[in-house]
């Protein structure tokens, strides 16, 4: 994948020995001098990737760091520091600080495009959930972003695939502080294992005894299940060439032994935050799809939902030769609520109505709020008989147990009419059959409320 | 990326030669040995790409591929088609089959795993938009999968980049029959071209006079505005190692001097189909985001709209000191309109009247369906004495023209009782405002209705 990346560094030579690097590998470049005019060019959404020099004079590059990880807007953009001292101390303040890794100068190439590929690849995928949210927020459906941004990475539950005694249990001790953690020996359970639980991070040895533990990567990057999941490998010095290719492949990130403790924590840290991004965004996606056929005061499906299955499930069921019933139920003298107790009291039995109505449904049935304080069930399965019964039974519990309303000392007692309809042989479209439940319902309303009518076909 | 691979061939060890080269790049695979077979291993979403055999007894290649092309549940996976003969009359049939690439006996290495890894990544980006689009699909939100898979692929906007006058106009000649082409000889001016219009497609030449047509490549793949366009390499038979840089950093396809017109039009058509698939999932889901805060009947927004963004409105107007003023508005006497002409006339008022409250209105106003017959509007910078005024007009408005209901000789006159407020320097929250609109709402209608009544703070 292409990406503009940012280079970030006091010293005007590094700039161009990092652009000249990066313009080879064909990738686009912008260059700032100084941390604000970083921050600013990260803002404005101009570049995918930060290569970010520790020491500069006025904001160093630990602050500019932290900085662009705090910010909703920017802490989706992968940072990687670039360092002349490579002390542990020096690494773990920049993961600390947010950044995904670390580069020690003189850059090697190698090192350098695998690490940005990686990252830039991670990201292209995160950047369409992205897309989803803003457009998310932009509507006024919460904030996902904001939300995503503030994720802590602890209390994660976190797989070891490790078969050296020692090394899983000063691992699983360093992380159980902040975690929980399961160790699997075996390259063949841990597969089971991660496809049958949800892990937030799987760190996986590359030398398990007689298995190659980036086979075990790739795999679990491989399966829909597990994909998801993030990827650390242990890997020992000698394994340059593997820890490439699984950067390459997909593999998150990679802690080399002997383990630093630290290193392990914010590494781990940083991964768990990045996944539990992604999943916030996902969720928020999910939500607000399922708010668009939701009525917002009842929680009942509204009428877009109603109307969208309505027809196909009119359709399989005459296909099936199945009876199809639907029940139009609407609250007695509601206005008359609304007027005497104010519209909050009016907003609270509409939801104890929808309430009511739900308790009395299966969950294949439809209930759906059909427009003010009218609420239509569809009965697949259920003839006229039995759709009856239902009804009847429904407008009973309406009337016997009273409505307790906030700020009034008694409850309200609250009647509902009822048509009842099934769909009849020369039907062409669900309409004819609303239409009868509808004209029960006039009938019922006509001839002294708190009343079930059913209409023939 | 990671992936897994579908390896179909009828011969054995065809399979096992392919399944150790994936396996040691460490591919995960999966094989069939028949068109059926493999068709059903697609179905279950088992696999992230195919590699099709085309001599196969009963269900050939050519086959398979159309049935997972045509299949909205497959149509999304990568299919490249694996032929001992490279006729160019076989990779017609195999593209215009929806195969996305071909691959010639013996497979060379290098092109073998390029091409896999390229497909999977475009893949795994695609995937993102699927999974959501399978759960507006749950919702009952629409198809949008069975609509993006039948995209045709034709009447494309496309930019052509070469600057031999003859291999330009051969291309544009062919594209023409299907197409709306721009040919474009300078990289500089194709860049900025491609940022400003929407094209569908861009074809490139690598071999631009003084210029790497790969570098223009990678710019249009980093810069926000033209990474959702495919790219389509002009290469020579010298170019290998570009086209193979170029796939990797996400380039989508290329084609080879001299140029096979059919193969032009073929793998054109293929870009253009897998760009309009990607642009339909997210059309879809911008649409479900819109419903999520919109009234199905008026398309007004809706009251979860109203409540999310009244609350971020009240406190900004308040800290720049400026007015804020709602409007309550109650159809009046609706519920006789219902019962007298039908749900449906009822239905057609409200839309009706939604029409004219906006057309009195600024883009800046929020204006949402409240509850039944009962629109609010919310009017940023507005006092109250022109909050007023407009309220009166639209009563007026309402007033004046009677609404036109299907299957009535006469329209109806409708009147409309408006209650006003403006934000008072004590209120505490929207809440407080919406109260005294509704207080004037209700003495508007205890007054006679057809008025306005506005509610001092
Ligand atoms: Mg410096
Ligand atoms: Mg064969």
């Amino acid at each position: 994948m292409s990406a503009r990346v940012l280079i970030v560094d006091d010293l005007f030579p590094n700039v161009k020995l990092l652009e000249t690097k990066l313009g080879l590998e064909y990738f686009d470049t912008l260059a700032a001098m100084n941390g604000p005019d970083a921050i600013a060019i990260c803002e404005k959404g101009l570049c995918d990737l930060v290569l970010l020099d520790v020491m500069m004079p006025g904001m160093d590059g630990f602050e500019v760091c932290r900085h662009l990880k705090g910010n909703p807007v920017t802490a989706h953009i992968p940072v990687v520091m670039v360092t002349a001292l490579d002390q542990p101390s020096d690494r773990l303040k920049g993961l600390d600080a947010g950044a995904d890794d670390f580069l020690t100068k003189p850059v090697d190439d190698t090192a350098l495009f695998t690490r940005v590929r990686s990252l830039v690849r991670l990201k292209a995928v995160t950047d369409e959930l992205r897309q989803r949210a803003l457009a998310s927020r932009a509507y006024g459906i919460g904030d996902p972003l904001a939300t995503a941004a503030a994720e802590s990475g602890l209390d994660a539950n976190i797989l070891i695939v490790e078969d050296r005694p020692g090394a899983a249990e000063r691992m699983a001790t360093a992380l159980l502080q902040h975690h929980r953690i399961t160790v699997e020996t075996n390259p063949i359970a841990a597969m089971q294992l991660a496809a049958e639980t949800e892990f937030d991070l799987a760190l996986i040895s590359l030398d398990l005894d007689g298995h190659d533990g980036l086979r075990l990567c790739s795999q679990l990057r491989s399966l829909d299940r597990t994909r998801g999941m993030p990827l650390i490998m242990i890997a020992e010095a000698h394994d340059r060439a593997r820890i490439t290719r699984g950067l390459d492949f997909g593999v998150h990130d990679y802690l080399m032994r002997p383990l630093d403790r630290n290193e392990l924590l914010a590494r781990t840290r940083t991964q768990v935050r990045r996944k539990r991004y992604s999943d916030v965004l996902r969720g928020a996606m999910q939500a607000s799809l399922q708010m668009a056929v939701t009525d917002g005061l009842t929680g009942l499906h509204n009428r877009r939902y109603l109307d969208s299955h309505l027809g196909a499930l009119f359709a399989e069921e005459g296909v099936r030769g199945r009876a199809l019933a639907t029940l139009i139920l609407d609250i007695d003298r509601f206005k008359s609520i609304n007027d005497t107790f104010g519209h909050e009291a009016g907003d609270e039995v509409l939801r104890a109505f929808a309430d009511r109505v739900r308790q009395h449904t299966r969950p294949i049935d439809i209930v759906a709020r059909y427009g003010g304080e009218e609420i239509v069930v569809i009965l697949p399965d259920t003839g006229l008989t039995e759709a009856r019964a239902i009804a009847e039974r429904i407008r009973e519990r309406i009337e016997a147990t009273p409505f307790p309303v906030l700020r009034q000392t008694r409850a309200l007692t609250v009647t509902v009419s009822i048509g009842v309809a099934v769909r009849g042989a020369h039907d062409g479209s669900p309409g004819d059959m609303l239409r009868r439940a509808d004209e029960g319902l006039y009938e019922a309303k006509a001839t002294g409320r708190n009343r079930v009518v059913a209409q023939a076909a």
